[in-house]
């Protein structure tokens, strides 16, 4: 096994494909897991796919993936914007992370153009819809090969 | 031919591979350029690459490729930040556009962390290095089909 | 039955009339329940009533009553001023929200003045002490007749 | 007679109704006045209930009701953001103000969602239409006696 | 007849040609009323000119304006900055309204560079002496026609 | 007679000597405007004193100085802060203006700190009670003399 | 001859007609040329009429103009936002400037309701459509008559 | 016994000693609690000491210090910058509070250097490495004396 | 001796009379002083008249005067606008203060509009030259009566 | 001697026990400075302890320190929030500083709250009353240890 | 030879003599190239002067200078508030950078106070006229001694 | 004798050639001073050679050199950032004055970019080293001449 790499979404994404789809798409949650899991396996990485709406558990996963995992992946959604325990959590972890949001933040509320955690990311993957996620795992197995 | 895929990359990135490696990478913008071309042939797209240092050429491509482009990547580099005329040329196009910096602009000077550019585009990639051209073309290959 | 109205209140306010009682007043917040409880039953509704100091807690209520509640009242509390992901549940429900803040905020600190909140609210009731939950109910049961 | 109450509406809101219906319904002032004179006076008070598009006239009227008024229920509508003689005159009366705003002002303009008179109010309310007013009787009848 | 064009001056302009020549020229407001007269009469339609130092006059005569007048030529003067009323007044009026000032009010203090009004107006013509009055006659009769 | 000096007061000074009378002392305006007339006449000065409610009126009586007065003691009290054609009729004046305050204003509210008419007055006193009334008085009759 | 009026227009403009119509018209540039160069032409003006998406062309036509020229027509487009470069040329001109916007700059994004470049020129004209460049002829012909 | 005091950390500090040692040194959060109830018993106290990431911990233990406790040590880390539920938990309490920040928030990112929950503590104690937590048990311990 | 008035002056004001007389006028410091004893005396109190360049003499005089003057006038000139230390010694005083400024602080650079000493001062006088001195003199004598 | 530890007070700190003792408490200067004497030389090191109006004093003072102190205990009180000059100074300094003020400045004026000098200390106490000194040196006689 | 000393002037700068005078002076580009040449060739460097209107040319010609030059001298003019191409290219000089500008631009209008790109120059000499790029010659000579 | 130059420096640069020297360089002051005396002296004009770590003396010795000096360098060190008497004493001065920083202040902290001074000198040299008092003694002279 080429290492496990952590796909973690945040509050109020486990309604994605019911929730506002003019903006977030009709995939749901458990498809785009699936299609994580398909892409992280092809190329020898095993996949931990969680979601949450409660901080801590945010909180407590990045501090297991610390030392677990081999990448990140997270959409922090709502707790993008002021979450500090979060973004020290994520300065903790050694490996790449990958924020990804599925709108495009910049076309929204003000507010919403500018994600706190962004700092503690390797990179970011926003505006592309679902597709963002795939994209990410693709971008975590070419640099960790 | 699936269509037509424009490439556009913006001032000082002709110096790519010499320019600040530590923040930029040794790879160079041929090689880039390189890789996408090989990216998009491979769904049935051509690719037409671009770099200048010369506002009014970002201008006139994007008025360009309004009409002949099916999909758009572009890194607008330091003109991301004040180009009105680019932001109102690329809102005048109808087809996806993926811009996509280099470096994780939010772990720079304060005022790099939002560009202008970014509410004209569909999406935004950045921080994941060069690696990230090639993840905007996969994006478009994928919308596009 | 005409439908279930969803009573929520946020941090804190479980210490309602032992807490700061010259801002807040003498009554608890079971006395404010069955009040409520009362008016909604006198119009043919049932009430739902639950506080927690939890930010989770908030986000799944309102999930749960975008699909079950008909009407929901809501002192969002020290929550109102930060919280994006009760601000996104509450975009998700279709029913009428009515925010209360048992404290005049426009008299208190300079960021109390605004929630951050009010935005996904139909309406905000503050100052008017702990009658601000009944004029709620009564603003919800007319508006659903 | 338990006293009276002070029904006091600032400038464009004689066209109530006719006015931006979707945003201020299609209930007319004189409506209005009707349905909270009725509440009054169910409860024992009498209401005195003018308009003005007049800044003065809203100084001079709350000047009369500080010696006049057991309550006041104001809707100052364009006068909220800017109005300093306003704001002097409402801080000179000792009765309770309940200020009312028709539209949610938190979904408008960035600059109403705060009006410079609430912190001279007892409470306000906002977004819940023209019940917002009876909601304020109901306040200040069950508080005032 | 054509319609009725209403033009009217806010305060202190009765006194043009005697306040501060040097910025607002030497033309007195009977002047600019005879010439915009004869402008609007030449196209066919009448004239209603009015000046007042009065805001609530301003509010009552567009409220006059909404269901008589064709187009509207206003000068705020200083209540261009902030005047709410006004500003719903003239949101109010479906006719097309343009906005005039004498003196460029990019060259003054700052605070006078942006005029709250001009958002609810069709256009805005400014700096160009008392000729913009004319030019705003020009303009509605042509878009009138 | 060496000349006439206006004494013009604003909004909710016909209160004073009852309103806060903690900030504003007890002295009512009717004593305040014979003290400053005594003091006038026993320069040889006649006193034109005025108060009211209506902004218009404030200039329309500053438009009336402007060619009778010989100086001007104004308290524009809450016109100050965002009065701009109250500002504009004061510039027009050749005559010296005092602007008085009664209460220190640099101990209220942030807001009231800074007076927006401040800047077209030749001087201010503020803080001093009704004495500042006289000073302002006997200011104008030495500059005068 | 009576001399040459410059109209100059910037970027995108030589897309008029064709990008967003429903705010910028149907008109093409080269109607609008042929309208003010026959508005010029009536009154005994030539007209040079250029577009440019080149920045520097703007400031050589300046350069050239402020010689040649007895008044500017401009339409600066997206460079009136931060054209320093601009400013400074337009600065160095004697001859009487107006700026036109076709669209109400003050309708759209915050950040367009203020053009740097209008504390250089002489007026404004937004929002008025095509038309605006007619009326600023006329205003040119009117002041150099 | 002279009472209970309170020692509360907040998120990520249970990794003391393994994070980023270089900022936070590496003794470890039992190590600290060891010597703080050392210091406490010495004076005749308890400690009662709690770790968690998880904000509704801190509400709740607050909420129970406020009767239990004779004085309270808190590092509220990350949650000291936005979170208005502990601030309102704290302002609860009548017990002194000193909080404990082991690095030097003046020297990090700008937005560490002001914590909100500082109005609601006795005093700070910031920089001083974990021997702060020392200080301030010391503190209590003579204040309480 | 009804008591002892100190008359401190600030920065550069050992130079009045001949620094910018355009601004400050031609009289001289000692001119000044002169008067304001002549002033003081004629009702009985005695003046204590210095000016320095060094700001801790202001404090030292401030913490004499503290328990020796009964009243104090002072122009701290450019100390106005950041000296905490004279704002904590002003602070301490229990007598009537009277800050001076010679020009009207408002017509000058937009800083110089607020002094941070105001808000320790009783009130201020400002932009009457140096008749200031003497009517801040008046008005202590009479307050003091 | 284990070394030499510097305790610098800034202004008006010389009328500690005198000036607003509801704020700063009755101790004096003398008694605090006695306390820190006698802890200092419990371990072994001398104190220097001095106060000071004037900022160049505590500039010469840190000079001073710079070569001959172990550790510094400053109170740069009202100094604290612009001197620039003392910040330098401070930086200077290779031992320990130890910054101390007696109030809480998070529960005071909003500027008192953030001092300039923070950044050059190693940390600072705040809040904690006349004992705030006494941990002081406690802090330094450990980690000079 | 020593080495080529680049002397690079941005827009308008073509008009050095003509252009406002009493600003820039009355020598032409011409002359101070000529002057700067003279002092370069005194020293054994080489000089390559010029001039554009284009900011894609300064870019060129400092990707140029990367490798070809021993010291640059440049007036950005109006490009130094803007222009992160020009930054970005010269950042990646590796050779001194000095930034001339004639005036003083902390005398002209407050936004021309800052340039953004004298963060990525050595040094700036502003305010002294043409005279300062004699100085910067002097400068670069004596540090590449 | 040409006349006399002075040179005054400011706080802690008594510490030059000690103080961080990898930022300000390791010439002391002397030395700085004794080239400044031999280049003024070269053109036959006199230094007087001043440091403090006092504001009063740069204001004492500007007051001086108001009516001694030919013309004036000024490092004011720390005091350029708020010493609003320094800015007055320099604007009395009638002669040039070059003010001089060692060190780029564009490349330090965000508020040492701009200097309150800068507006009252003729111009400055920033960030060339102590190279940059020789510079600014080559300016007068030259200027002088």
């Amino acid at each position: 096994m080429a290492g496990v790499i952590y796909l973690l979404n945040g509050p109020n994404l486990n309604l994605l494909g019911q929730r506002e789809p003019e903006i977030y798409g009709s995939t749901t949650l458990a498809e785009v897991e699936a299609r994580c899991q398909a892409a992280a396996e092809r190329h020898g990485f095993s996949l931990v796919a969680r979601q949450t709406n409660r901080e801590y558990e945010i909180i407590d996963w990045l501090q297991e993936a610390r030392t677990e995992a081999a990448g990140i992946v997270i959409n922090p959604a709502a707790f993008s914007y002021h979450s500090v325990p979060i973004l020290d959590a994520m300065k903790m972890c050694p490996c790449p992370i990958v924020e990804v949001h599925i709108s495009n933040i910049h076309r929204r509320e003000e507010w919403r153009a500018r994600t706190l955690l962004s700092q503690a990311a390797t990179g970011t993957i926003s505006g592309l819809g679902v597709a963002g996620y795939a994209l990410a795992i693709d971008y975590l197995v070419g640099a960790l090969a």
